[in-house]
């Protein structure tokens, strides 16, 4: 199986390189009859794009959404909704001399390995613009758990060694109060300025985004394999530059007692701790799910490199374009989405757990 | 789709609850005319059945598994492979006084609350017991893989803040030159000792295993959703008591600039450094695979603890039963079992790449 | 995907050859906490095997399913349910003859060429003993169904040229009322004398099978690819021997009118005529669905026939062994199982259309 | 699982309603490295627009497909492949009389019922313009199959009671050489004066096509579920208006015996008859392959019926708008689309049988 689809019920499938035509997908399985806010789904779209602030990456794109089916009369239909979004900024030029070049830890090499051809404009399908389609749908997926009452909260957590580290729920607002994306004003600034200085440099660093759902009831998640963390990893770990996902506790939980780690019933069964992260042997468990996500530095850095050529000849790799110093201020609606399409899937697929 | 099968082209399912009368898995997709060591296979589930030293929980079970179909004359017929491990240590009693109980950080609650129904003996589905069939399918996935060239190495990376720390490939003999299953003997002793400690309080700790892959050519993982972290990050996380996945550098990587983790080719297309762990792009790159998995200390433990029944009354829960102090170093089959299931998975998908 | 697994939400994998250990399944997603009635399922497959009267196969087997787990005090746990049958009448000297042997029409030479391996005895992964798996996954489905009002009424619609041919629904007490399985006594007779005779002739007969269903709500079938009659058209043709599928009118509606063949409704949304089969537009209509299944003269013959070696040589192949002189009679809860499967599969689907 | 994918490694997935913005879909698992026809692809869905001649429906439409992604100067990327096609023709005015309207054996009832919702202008979702995309798909397919000698013939073999009956290998200028695209000029010639006969009534019919394949290797098929004629049968059984499908002899076996259907071996492995249609055990052989699929008369009809609106009351519905008198001639293109779709599938598959 081709490995552009994400979801079992509510399916998420994407296409497009960087600088194609357009790029777009189709969302299957959406529930009929429920009302969408499109304005919305285009905010969230463009909380992600580029060139939204002097914090990141300056190409050029309206990145508009275009609907294409699945919506009569404001509401979805039950059927597939196919949409799109246009590359308007579509510079061939600049990526001429990227034809016969391999840069340092990017997808080039293992594309070109792979399927033995590669559009190496801007990355082709490799690039993160791809993520852009999964935003789209995961707008639409948390309409339709807002409409249930799940709600999430995601934000920056940490930006190279300056670290927020927190697990709780924080409004919408709160976390667009800067352009980090950090709820706490002191720690965004200071992650505002390490990220000025990385850039300065032509260099780039890494970062932690925490995700928050509440209002998840008990229940979601499939024994054995299809555990919720199993999903939410795997749904993180498609995002690129994303090395490790923590559940909960996470790495702390290593060096801690089982005895101090267990979470405590309270008489409504709900817990007193949270380190499991509201998920217990793979199933929700009706307390706030909480995830960690850790990116690494980009590798598009502005500073000249050493690399090979697809001859495997020697070449000093200059650095230009556009690029983000940190990816986490604009990663923070993508990590949202993939969770909104994890969630309502693990909805969808519990109803058929009963008759 | 219920959750119990794991895989697109080689696929396992499994079924089986801790205390029924047997567990399982059918193998699908299974290479044709393979010569099969099926003593091997059980060696590996030897590795991982409890009862086999004395750092580990002393349920006895032979845990032999028997062949049902799919091998003929030594062979594999490439139809499905059926198999079963019997349960024979179904000590009822020793759980009676689970059945109306919720226990901290168990799969109780949740079970019940999803199906409304559970069998309590010793966990049922949610029970650790069920990996045992998962070490089946990797022990033959990993022979597959074996006769191409690609070879495995896992091995205990911590236990409690106790870290060994090393992406290098260790040979058997020397994981298995000690009881904790750590290549360096120092620190394996350190680790014993602590373990032996947490176990005379009757308590638990946790651990991290690494997994490093040798021999993988460069094109396994299937951009965009199916990424080679994606799928082992998921493979990680849907085994018992998960918790955190790194792939290559994982965690640290946040606090490095791009100009420090980018990995510099060398002229035949490997790399000088290796913080992508193996993968760029979602796809292998011909560099070993590296990535951590890091465990709870597990929920079980022989202290009483405070917890609630099914009707929500307070209880107090006595500590009993027989449980591991530390789960990794019965958890490292597991682990690269689960890995053998994703390479061999993406080893077959990438056959049809080309014609 | 290897073939062996059918269904997405109420999901069957099955494993086995003819004279291997054993044959068996798992049945993934069965909805919890439901009441099975195990000895009606083994009363199912006691309808399909063989040696059951003089006018089917005499081979023996027991055919006793046994439940491996899935199933606690009776009822469903929402686990997967594993089970095998003991294949207990291995003569292997009986097919030591097929060894190099490939029969006309049978799958000996296609297995060959696929695979490279055969498990030569009584046919391995393609004998049609692979279907006794189906029939109790089935049976369990049809318990479910029933219990919301879905009733399944399966019979023998013809046997070479003589002709039932009825759409109506006939109590299960009528269709066993006979050897056969066909609801009317003397078209029944008239049936069985054929058999007799072409048995008599060493030879083979084809037929046809009826499947009507009764009490399924209107709104099953996915659109575009999963059409109710899409998938009930691969269930059929799945079957060892099918030759042809019909939905409703099937065949007859190709030299109708349109004008004729519209169902024209009735105020209460049921429709006058049924030539739809209950399905339009790939959806149940709430009308009973109808469909007929066709099944060629199966291959084992006991004739003496030309055929050729693994080696391309020509060779006599005795007609020896055990067989069926028309398969439609056991085929019956065969068709029926595969049925309820798709049934049960689409009504768990439907569940998803809506929040 | 929603149900608008088709093929596990080869997979489409559409999306679009007759009267929404477009139509279209992703392939995913495109062969990497391909060199497409454009314009080839382009032909084809020619073959299946409206307006082509006078035989058929005149609603205007261009039908240009305008590819995405997944190609890069000509070749395939390996990467999805996006697709939409606009819906020129909407005329909304056209369809107001049937916002509250169930047409018979329309699927207007059933859409409502499941969805709760429905676009009623020309069938939304349920029309068969949705199969302009299968032609899209599957113009592609054909051309990675013919490129490794895999080609196809398909053809009107029936219209009405009207039957050519043929299992030969037409070539393509044979079967465009008239109107209905029937290989026989006389038959053609009367088939046409039977539809041209039909349309001045306002009335439809049925009719059969016939596919041969040739040059299918032998090995495509996958045991026990996926079996070749299982997913044939689902391709064709989901498309609009089919009622029946046969593989080889299909009915005609009912009647027959064992000794006279069974396909004798040459010593080179092909068979001296082929009533198997090219496949045994659910697998090809290596001869042709073979299939029949009945198409019903399509249920718009130019005649004023009688009919329910979604109140339930009576009305009259009229006839208008319009319609094909008998969908064959154009419905070729759509069968073959969809048998290169399961046959490439089939191809891809095979490769992971051996490592």
């Amino acid at each position: 199986m081709a490995g552009s689809s994400f979801g079992t019920l509510f399916k998420l499938t994407t296409f497009g390189e960087s600088h194609g035509t357009a790029i777009g997908g189709i969302i299957d399985g959406v529930p009929a009859n429920f009302p969408l806010d499109i304005p919305a789904i285009q905010l969230e779209l463009d909380r992600r794009k580029p060139g939204q602030s002097s914090l990141v990456t300056q190409r050029k794109e309206s990145d508009t959404v275009q609907f294409l089916s699945g919506i009569f009369e404001g509401k979805t239909l039950g059927s597939p909704i196919g949409f799109i979004i246009l590359n308007e900024n579509q510079k061939e030029a600049d990526y001429a001399h990227l034809k016969d070049t391999f840069r340092p830890s990017h997808a080039d090499f293992t594309y070109e390995k792979k399927y033995g051809i590669r559009d190496y404009r801007g990355g082709g399908r490799s690039s993160a613009r791809e993520t852009a389609s999964r935003v789209v749908a995961g707008a639409l997926a948390k309409q339709v758990l807002n409409s249930i009452g799940i709600k999430f909260s995601t934000f920056v957590d940490q930006v190279g060694d300056i670290r927020f580290h927190s697990d709780e729920f924080f409004a919408l607002k709160e976390i667009e109060s800067n352009l980090v994306r950090c709820p706490d004003k002191n720690v965004a600034e200071k992650m505002e300025n390490l990220i000025r200085e990385v850039r300065k440099e032509g260099d780039t660093i890494g970062g932690v985004i925490s995700c928050v759902i509440k209002g998840v009831p008990a229940g979601l998640g499939e024994p054995v394999f299809d555990k919720l963390p199993a999903e939410l990893g795997k749904a993180m770990l498609s995002i690129n530059a994303v090395k490790a996902f923590e559940i909960g506790s996470g790495m702390e939980s290593i060096a801690m007692r089982g005895s101090q780690h267990n979470d405590l019933f309270n008489e409504d069964g709900t817990t007193q701790t949270n380190y499991s992260g509201g998920i217990q042997g793979g199933i929700s468990n009706g307390m706030p799910i909480h995830f960690r996500v850790a990116f690494k530095p980009v590798a598009t850095i502005m500073q000249t490199q050493a690399s090979i050529n697809t001859q495997g000849d020697k070449i000093e790799l200059e650095g230009k374009g556009r690029h983000d110093a940190c990816v986490v201020p604009r990663a923070v609606p993508i990590v949202e989405a993939m969770a909104a399409l994890v969630i309502l899937d693990f909805y969808l697929r519990n109803k058929s757990v009963h008759l």
